[in-house]
């Protein structure tokens, strides 16, 4: 951290590496020697050509995406394909099969619901989201064209720490809050998207991981920038990309190679997630109520036993350094949003002041 | 210019304003003094949402928009926009009017045909789009929901330099290479939309003005994003917005007030095209197709009398700091667009350049 930089848990957008910005800043007037921004260059031209397919490559590399498998880089972020999922996997009367652990997908399945007869596969309200019931209790539809759920709820802080198995029906996963926090068996699913502003880069970037059977059988009236065929077969181009963000998504998987890639990543976010709740799990002052075994390693949220102390706890942690600590409304209290560029450094400090502050005033 | 900056003339991504680029190359790091990246903090937070609400202020003002317009600012270009605006404004079995004065105008009907019945109202194909019919030549249908128009080729160099008048019919306007470039009678208009990459900022975003009237009326399977009426009524932040992009065009908009306004843009945009072009006309060896009255004062086509010429002029051009003046394929020879942030000097130099090497190959 340099001297004026803070420790930064927001939900997303979020911190991105300190490295990364450096040197987009470095670079910011004049990319490559060329005299110009990457942000003035033309994305049919010869040098934004080849950084989109190195950065794709390296992204490939990183989560060791199978060739059977199309990336695209597309305008936007998840809500977009809240929208294109159905636009490309379904025709009128079609339906799918939604699992509903946290808000995201419970708004994934509204977007849907515009296209298709969405089956509630499992839905953890009732638990107030804090739990994720087996595969063999989900009531899966034999006729469903796909199977839609979120590996990580960045609202409640319940994460997947295995991939469902439902068989022969693609699976389609929203990974916008952990795609690249750990390995992943691409090959279980059938399309995987995220969006940019949590692990990937700043907001305005969808990222779609498609496999190729999927594609060309979008719907008509599908927009020609969220068709996966379209897209896949124009490399992304079939429009003007967002061409800064996908840049800096570029460094960012840069950034990752040279720390070791996913699994150093998932070394990492593990250990700032077992201390983080091993804090909270020590104390009676603080709580976290999700479920041991779906708690999440990219969103920590935790109540303190007495709210009336949550804005001290925000103004002091603030003044410490510690910023955007604050809960989302839907669950109150405060939520450390740990992901990739955030430090185990400033986990420590986090619980540092945690500790400090329960000395304090607990 | 800055030492290392070269002058160019790209059709878009294109070349920003300098002094927006270094102002966010010296706060890339640190926003408002936050400790953050403004890519780093919540679209939500206060810092954030004071900034929003600021540049769509200045960009109000800019463009003098009556109370009775909203402005959205969207994820994507222009192109999402080609399927939003028959999504927004039809129903199934509607039709509209298009005008097609060159590529863009054909690109945006071909997307409405994934919706409506598309009238093709003017067609000045068979120029080679080097015209514009006065508006009492086009065939407009009485049933047309809207006429949609072009009012500047980038690729073609055609340039409207009056607002049609179709009367009660909403005229809708895909504006990305001409706005912010002169005044504008924002009344005379049902929506008006564009990319930023031109005249506005980083690729990625897409500004819609559009009349009260004409919201509320979405297809039931208008995807959120771009319900005119679902942002409009959220300001634009029903999901993550481009924030990045929407915070340089922020700074492009302070930038256009520091430096006079549309009004200023006008005079110098005027005088910038009209040298250019005298140059044209002046000489032999350069040719400028496209009629006199509909001229482009933003991207200004030429050939060279000898065509195999032209890989010479590009490379002694780049050489001289004159980067990215290929034409568009289509259209063939050279290309400059000298949007607002293309200063008079790279016309200049422009020019000068153009002189000497007439001289000495032509």
């Amino acid at each position: 951290m340099t001297a004026e930089r803070i420790f930064n848990f927001a939900a997303g957008p979020a911190a991105l590496p300190e490295p990364v910005l450096v040197r987009a800043q470095a670079e910011l007037l004049n990319w490559k020697g060329l005299g110009m921004s990457v942000m003035e260059v033309s994305h049919r031209g010869a040098d934004f050509v080849a950084y989109a397919e190195q950065s794709e490559l390296n992204f490939r590399s990183l989560l060791s995406i199978p060739d059977n498998y199309k990336v695209l880089f597309l305008p936007g972020g998840a809500t977009l394909q809240f929208a294109s999922v159905p636009l490309n996997l379904t025709q009128p009367g079609d339906s799918a099969d939604y699992v509903l652990t946290g808000s995201w997908g419970k708004k994934a399945k509204s977007e849907a619901e515009r296209y298709i007869t969405v089956n509630v596969a499992a839905d953890t309200a009732a638990s107030s989201y804090t739990t994720i019931p087996p595969v063999a209790e989900w009531a899966l539809s034999p006729d469903a064209k796909y199977v839609h759920y979120t590996p990580n709820e960045t609202i409640h802080g319940v994460e997947f720490h295995d991939i469902p198995d439902v068989g022969d029906t693609p699976l389609v996963a929203d990974m916008s809050s952990t795609i690249l926090s750990r390995p992943l068996d691409i090959a279980r699913f059938g399309v995987i998207y995220a969006g940019a502003q949590k692990n990937i880069g700043p907001a305005g970037l969808g990222i779609v991981i498609v496999r190729d059977d999927l594609l060309g059988h979008a719907r008509r009236e599908t927009p020609g920038i969220v068709d996966f065929k379209t897209m896949a077969d124009s490399d992304s181009m079939w429009n003007t990309p967002p061409t800064f963000a996908w840049y800096l998504a570029g460094l960012v998987f840069d950034w990752l190679i040279e720390e070791g890639g996913v699994q150093a990543m998932e070394q990492r976010n593990s250990a700032k997630a077992a201390k983080l709740y091993a804090c909270i799990d020590a104390s009676d002052f603080y709580t976290n109520r999700v479920d041991v075994h779906c708690r999440s390693r990219m969103n920590v949220p935790f109540t303190l036993k007495d709210p009336s102390l949550d804005q001290r706890f925000l103004e002091e942690s603030k003044a410490a350094g510690l910023a955007n600590l604050k809960g989302h409304r839907m669950v109150g209290g405060m939520r450390a949003s740990i992901y990739n560029a955030v430090p185990e450094a400033a986990v420590d400090a986090l619980i540092g002041f945690m500790q400090d502050f329960e000395k304090r005033v607990g």
